[in-house]
């Protein structure tokens, strides 16, 4: 009775009263709302009442359809090999993109990695990237497509092109506390990745302390919903759920995070960088269809050439020196014992304090600026010895740091409590 | 973590999950709200939590406080006689408002009554009364002071010092599907009518077809919220507990209501117009205090004189012709028997949809449109007699009019069924 308008509004009462929204109510809102047609404060509501009332598996499904339909999809050219892509909702210490693309590469498949910035406490794999001299983020599409059949793997930034209803709704939602809806999220990342064109995709879901999803149980629920969206949309997805109570590896920072993984690459490295990155190859070809040993072939370097390649197309120079910090700080064990604990959050808050990370989007990272970590959890330790460094170009962001890690990093007469097993089940359609 | 603008978000996220508001999160929020540094988006996701997931009385009161502290309160001088108020939650045909302040007047007690235009098929008293030609409804704080010290009524619009932010807020809920939460409809109801500074106040909740409230349980619930609300402020308030399933009396319409309220004010017009004038003047008088029979003094016609003073101290002739229609079209009974159901919504929409009301609020309405209805439920009918009349200056209204009508209006084998009783229980602090 209220005239134009009236038909979002309906859209919001029924799921504010629990109904379920038919598919031609998601279809004509989603597109309004790219329009500008749906006012903002229309779809913040709705996003609170979806966050409170949920969506089931068709409505998800559906909404992930909508935000896809508002842009373009990627139409990459038949390049002889099967595209496959990986997402992970982020965690700290996270480089394992890195490793990963060449990886997949040298193994057959090829690799169209789209990725974003971070903003908070987790990295953002363009960011870590960026610390490579000369390196850009920014591909067209035609590049995107020669160097995927030149390379084998591009990591690049994704296009303004793709599911832009997404990004609307994203800054919506990123101010409106409406982030913590399990459908919302799902469709978010599954809208971008479906729009990339890619023929399978493996996720990588994550919880604890230093993810998004803060129990196992919400990270099986946004899992299952991802893989339900990617099978309705014909996309090969598996899910895999891994633990993110302490740090991936012992670098946190941008050209940290880099120089371990060219450790990874030529066969060395931290053993859970190793193996999380093995892992995720192994879902990644099989989805692809290709047989290959990606734990041998990490190994033995025949992934590094294939990551010299990737850098290289993409203006950076993989031999050159990476930044380092201005500053330098270690923290020392004020007792003897062992490590008990090495808190993701904690550690994540003190690198983004220290220069690693940024608050707002239009803040600039540090390069060099991170965590290094120097024992395991449940290592001995003397009363004096340093227990991990901090980085930085910035000396005034340490103390900061230090508040943040204070219950974080924990010395006692031990033993460590046991922490999840880093890989999880595997979610499969 | 994400900087500027953070607060609300923490205000926004305590209410969606389920946490009660601090006093200062309230008012900082509404402050905030009504200088424009919480955005819409941000209000409207919190509205919407507020809807879903409720506030308790404490964060009800405090929500009303924030809302009144927005804007002045009205600041009458002593006039030497009490002031009391009255507010309905609107219905079909309700007209009570015009015989009843002058009847509290002329009783002994001042009535400061601001009210507002209609929107949606219930009618406004502003409306209403502007069919009277000559008449305005807007009035300085001076004049409503003067006019209260030597009439002893004021029917006016209200200004809009009065509550800025509920006026913001309203609008808001309007256009995001949020109008149905018990706590925001109170707390915007009794913003305004505290701001007013009144001494007392006695609230109509009606429930039923034509009301707001569809159900008795939501009408007790948002009447005992208001009644809370009025404790909180120090404002006396009772609310009576009515029935809006039929309209009242027997004209539906701006001009129409005028020309019943006026019967009603020379001791006659339909009885149940009368009877819940009487009612609501008595509780009126109770809170003022004053010893008065408000059923002897209207049946006397003493209070028409009064009226005539108010219509006529706000520009208006009390003696002039009101606008008649430029067409009236009778709706005939197709068989005989008993008038089984006369529905308060249908009939709303169906005068509503003639001209009295308006869809937008920039629309104009006709003074001269409107139902007239002829026969009381339950009464025995002819095939062929007059059940009703409709009015209205634009005749093609009347096939949409007549469609509303159809299920609304039905003449049967009888008896009709029992409507609930007019005037329900009182609530009181």
């Amino acid at each position: 009775m209220t005239g134009s308008g009236s038909s979002v509004i309906d859209v919001i009462r029924t799921k504010r009263d629990r109904g379920q929204l038919t598919d031609e109510q998601i279809d004509r809102t989603v597109a309004a709302y790219t329009r500008g047609d749906v006012a903002d404060e229309q779809m913040a509501a709705l996003a609170m009442a979806i966050l409170l009332n949920g969506m089931d598996a068709r409505e998800t499904a559906r909404w992930t359809a909508a935000m896809i339909a508002s842009g373009e999809r990627l139409a990459l050219p038949d390049i002889g090999r099967p595209l496959v892509d990986k997402h992970s909702t982020g965690g700290v210490g996270d480089k394992i993109t890195l490793p990963l693309a060449p990886l997949v590469a040298a193994c057959g498949a090829a690799v169209p990695q789209l990725s974003g910035r971070g903003l908070g406490h987790t990295g953002g794999t363009l960011d870590k990237l960026e610390s490579i001299p000369g390196w850009r983020a920014e591909l067209s599409v035609d590049e995107i497509a020669s160097q995927l059949a030149d390379v084998g793997a591009v990591i690049c930034a994704t296009t303004p092109t793709l599911a832009p209803a997404d990004r609307k709704l994203y800054a919506l939602r990123d101010v409106t506390g409406t982030v913590e809806s399990i459908p919302l999220i799902a469709s978010s990342i599954m809208s971008k990745k479906i729009a990339e064109g890619t023929d399978g995709l493996v996720l990588d879901v994550k919880s604890g302390s230093g993810a998004f999803m803060k129990t196992a149980e919400r990270a099986r629920e946004l899992a299952a919903t991802m893989v339900d969206i990617g099978a309705a949309h014909g996309v090969a997805t598996t899910a895999v759920l891994t633990d993110m109570s302490v740090p991936l590896g012992r670098a946190v920072g941008n050209a940290l995070e880099v120089a371990e993984s060219v450790e990874v690459l030529r066969g060395g490295g931290p053993a859970d960088v190793v193996a999380l990155t093995v892992a995720l190859a192994e879902e990644m070809l099989g989805l692809a269809g290709i047989d290959a040993d990606p734990a041998t072939v990490l190994a033995s370097g025949a992934a590094y050439p294939v990551w010299e390649a990737m850098i290289a197309a993409q203006g950076g120079d993989p031999t050159a020196s990476l930044p380092t910090p201005a500053h330098i700080q270690e923290l020392r064990a004020d007792r003897s014992g062992v490590l008990e604990r090495c808190d993701a959050l904690a550690v994540g808050i003190a690198a983004w304090r220290l220069g690693a990370g940024r608050a707002r989007k239009e803040h600039a990272v540090q390069a060099a600026a991170g965590i290094r970590l120097l024992l395991d959890v449940g290592d001995e330790v003397e009363a004096g010895q340093p227990l991990l460094e901090l980085h930085t170009d910035t000396p005034n962001a340490v103390p900061g740091a230090l508040a943040a890690l204070e219950s974080g990093i924990v010395v006692g007469d031990g033993p460590a409590a046991a922490r999840p097993s880093l890989i999880g089940s595997v979610l499969r359609p």
